[in-house]
């Protein structure tokens, strides 16, 4: 094993064993520390984080990428305010959810604790960097964080005053470590360094993603692939359709619960197609055509949709459109090119409305609200450190409790079987 | 991809939308059928047994998997009333785990669903054949098996059956499948199916476990490596010690949750060790001793400890008996060594109990009673698929819950963010 790695995770191992005992006050206290001291000492960040941005803009990087590498005192604020705000948050870690008394009067508890060492992996954000570490702290998990290399400087400049907060307050340094290395070749020994993580979780893009969990031994939760739908149907309010369609599409088109394909009713594509399109086109958005609806709209000139496109997540000002049988067409296409992560129908009838939500294989399942929602913070959970798109542990938005797992702990009086 | 995988997967999907919302009486109705017809047809089944015993013992395999193997009139009954009993179990499926309002008026709530399709890789026994298919049923998932080599012909017969009753009453028969393909490429495929199989769960020993959690790109859940400890404190009982330790070693040696190794806290060394080696040596359990205990009972001739033993889970009449200097020293052996599954601590003290608890690291920690209990019809869950010694998704017992995932189902009326 490379010796970074191998360095870092047996001190992980070993301060999670400790972070997972320490008090709710203690890392409260920590997650405090870190805000201030991130504050404080912003000049340390900001001046690693130039260095980072020169030498993206010699490699020519995308101004996107760019933008999501630039921290500035706003975001640096922002940053601080997210980790207060876990503070505030309830301490999930010491609940017992159940206790019961069996017939030989054992007592068992399901009580919930720390998953132990958690590995990131993760692109260009560095407020990633920051989130992740008050997450795990506030659910007494070490983090072993893996950046992405255009990142390096501000994310060890991030890593170095979080781990300076811990050790003000007397928590273990080595809750909170960056890998330096950010080569391929370490990423994927991480992925399979079973000795010392426990889970992994990857943030980025699909590339990312898919390597992850097609390279893991590590238990994985995947996250954030959101190729969602909004499905018009039959009979609904199609002032409130278009609302939705627009506001999933173009509320903010790069992230993963934006809307990539609408799907319309046949009885009502008609009436409802050259107003959405309108609508759409008004915002810019390419529209991407099955045959029917090009069909429906000679005069518009739309780009063919592929079969390629019913797969896709544009993450852009695109969208694909596809006029359906009925509501039962809608979800066989949703359940077969969908990636499970939000699906919306608009409609009036209640019946098709409990079929939709029983049918969809999807984290959230939506009757008339935008697919925008699906977020740790709109759902209520305070905070967020991903979304999962898989069945297993976690699904849908992330918050403190996915970041737990249970443990039986079972009071006997000498009881043998 | 292999045809046969190829089908069975692309069935097996397609089952598993139409079983998810099959209603609990049309589940229980076939699980009965299930019951009725392996025993109305179990000559079918005695024979093909016959001929796997045959060709059994013309490999020479061990007297131990020959008794695995084999299938009886008594045994086919358990399997029966196993089915029968499962059908008598609340049904996981539906159940909403919790629904809140937020504030712009969106009822969001946690609704239990079925994880697709599951794939089940396992050994010589031929039961687990239709446990599995009978929890799977109840859960709404539909199952790819893939039992070992030596059970062919008794696994193809059972499912035969099964997918009778199944077609009888009316419910996908795609939902159970059995891969008649036995070789290890087969297994290496199914383990990277991630476009028709959810979640595999292997059954069986150290081996096929690793080998699943290194080649399987699908979430997997790892099942039952048991290296189990008991810890004997300073002040405790220590006839109650020495029953528990003679229960969880010697009651069942050949499962995972019986305890491999013994730690004596110095004090009481002097006065247990005798006793207990004598309890164990009666039973026939061979002692590895580390030099402390072989130094304490000089005339027994101990075999020595070596540092693999403390890796090791034996399955067998064997013990290894380690002396330690206090309560911590335990804690941190058991998390160095153990395999996070079953640990015990024997003890009259209130503090070191609750620090036992809370600090060691596995799916169950007992304060005076025997590993032994770690198991889901002990525990009060009615059945159980394993015991999972992972932290993801599931950890200890899994009952039918653990087959079950949550969907986010989201009622609005027009909200868009």
């Amino acid at each position: 094993m490379n010796k970074e790695l191998l360095t870092k995770g047996k001190q992980a191992k070993a301060a999670a064993y400790e972070l997972g005992n320490a008090s709710t006050l203690l890392k409260n206290k920590g997650l405090l520390e870190m805000a201030k001291l991130l504050l404080k000492k912003q000049t340390e960040i900001l001046v690693a984080n130039e260095r980072d941005l020169q030498m993206a803009k010699e490699k020519g990087i995308s101004q996107a990428m760019l933008d999501r590498l630039t921290l500035n005192a706003e975001r640096l604020q922002d940053m601080a305010e997210g980790l207060r705000q876990v503070a505030g948050l309830p301490d999930p870690i010491g609940e017992v959810l159940s206790m019961w008394k069996t017939e030989n009067e054992l007592q068992i508890g399901q009580k919930r604790v720390p998953l132990g060492v958690i590995g990131m992996i993760y692109e260009a954000r560095p407020n990633v960097t920051c989130d992740a570490a008050g997450l795990c702290l506030k659910t007494g998990n070490a983090v072993i964080l893996r950046g992405g290399s255009e990142a390096i400087h501000s994310n060890m400049a991030i890593v170095a005053i979080l781990r300076e907060a811990l050790k003000n307050v007397g928590l273990p340094v080595d809750s909170v470590q960056m890998i330096e290395n950010t080569s391929r070749e370490l990423a994927l020994e991480m992925m399979r360094c079973n000795t010392y993580i426990d889970v992994l979780i990857p943030r980025g893009g699909a590339g990312l993603i898919q390597s992850v969990v097609h390279h893991a031994t590590v238990p994985v939760i995947e996250t954030g692939i959101g190729n969602c739908h909004v499905y018009v149907d039959s009979d609904c309010d199609l002032q409130m359709a278009k609302n939705i369609v627009v506001n999933a599409k173009t509320s903010r088109p790069a992230v993963c619960n934006a809307a990539e394909k609408l799907l319309i009713h046949e009885q009502v594509a008609v009436e409802f197609l050259p107003k959405v399109v309108d609508a759409l086109e008004e915002k810019n958005v390419e529209i991407r055509a099955d045959e029917k609806v090009r069909a429906l709209l000679p005069n518009k000139n739309l780009v063919p949709a592929t079969k390629e496109d019913w797969y896709q997540e544009y993450l852009d000002y695109i969208i694909g459109v596809k006029v359906v049988a009925n509501i039962d067409a809608a979800i066989a296409h949703i359940n077969q090119y969908g990636s499970k992560h939000s699906e919306v129908i608009v409609t009036n009838r209640y019946d098709h409305a409990q079929k939709f939500l029983q049918c969809v294989d999807a984290a959230a399942v939506y009757v008339n609200a935008s697919s925008r929602f699906t977020d740790g913070g709109e759902f209520g959970f305070g905070a967020e450190i991903g979304i999962s798109t898989q069945k297993l542990h976690a699904r849908g938005p992330m918050g403190l409790k996915e970041l737990t797992t249970i443990k039986y702990i079972i009071y006997g009086n000498g009881q043998i079987r």
